[in-house]
């Protein structure tokens, strides 16, 4: 299938087999996209973001990692980048609360509310956004612990690739972060493509 | 109060109110304590490490911290440490797969098990524990991205203070990890004591 738009600030998602594959491409470079896979059998199973730092024994993302769920059973693996390699596990997904306390209003839209959205579609619902798969964010640990949001470095077209491992709702966010500058082009389109 | 026994690999947990503090004291040294705490008035608003990282813009939990909860309303403040400083907020608690995983028997104890028999002492179930506040625990990111679970350096008597910001039903949880070597002196007795 071609790729599908995935429109700015807007969210998207699929029920997928094991097996299939997903490629979520950056269209016009610096723009980051929030990540989240569900089992569909078990759908308070996830991703789980703590687990698979402990699992990898690295806190970034990169092609190779296995992402293990809550239950520690492997669910997502990235297998291909074309961008810099830069990606985050450890900032939580923005929220309406974030908005507001970034001076956003109340009615800004977030990666936690298109995640909302996405999983009505698919008949479950997500109260709090799970730490999600920060593709392409550029999120970095100093030394002395400093957690800072550097901007993105993906250029137009990169592609980052994930094969799930278990059937999965597959849920992204084209992040609407356009207050906190780590998105240089501001909240951009995305697209995704899946691969059987 | 005095402090209250924390016998090893055994939980504690208590109904706290807003402006109480607690002290977690490692009686013997090298030995970490996992922390949760829950509003009593909305169990699924808790403390959450990834709004938290974010709040704070650091990644290790030190005197001065204020631990958000999953709707980014303080619910923990790390008053004062009397230890070396180095606790984590990035890796998972140990749970019963874990141990099947590192070749430890489907039926060690865990800090996740640990959490779910408090939770019910009042009233609520958890499946899956939320990333916790590991204290004591000097889990470490280098800058290459590796997560290092390097060994305890807290000493005999070290204690970290925490002050209750809402109403909270507080779980601490003796580390019970006797495979992987970060606990130096193997799972041993904690303290926590109450102050009001």
């Amino acid at each position: 299938m071609p790729p599908t738009l995935m429109k700015a600030r807007t969210g998207w998602s699929a029920r997928m087999r094991a097996g299939q594959s997903f490629r979520v491409i950056d269209v016009e470079g610096g723009q980051a996209a929030d990540l989240w896979a569900f089992n569909v059998e078990d759908i308070d199973e996830y991703h789980s973001a703590p687990h698979s730092r402990v699992h990898m024994g690295e806190v970034y993302p990169r092609a190779g990692w296995t992402f293990v769920t809550n239950e520690r059973r492997p669910i997502l693996e990235f297998v291909e980048d074309t961008s810099p390699g830069r990606h985050d596990c450890i900032g939580a997904a923005c929220d309406k609360v974030r908005y507001e306390q970034l001076g956003g209003g109340s009615s800004h839209g977030s990666c936690e509310q298109n995640l909302q959205i996405e999983a009505r579609k698919h008949g479950f619902e997500v109260r709090h956004a799970p730490q999600p798969i920060n593709v392409f964010a550029n999120f970095r640990v100093r030394p002395d612990g400093a957690f800072v949001l550097e901007e993105c470095v993906s250029e137009a077209g990169d592609a980052a690739t994930f094969k799930v491992l278990m059937d999965s709702i597959v849920v992204l966010s084209a992040c609407p972060q356009d207050i906190v500058g780590f998105q240089p082009g501001g909240p951009t389109d995305m697209a995704v493509e899946v691969l059987d």
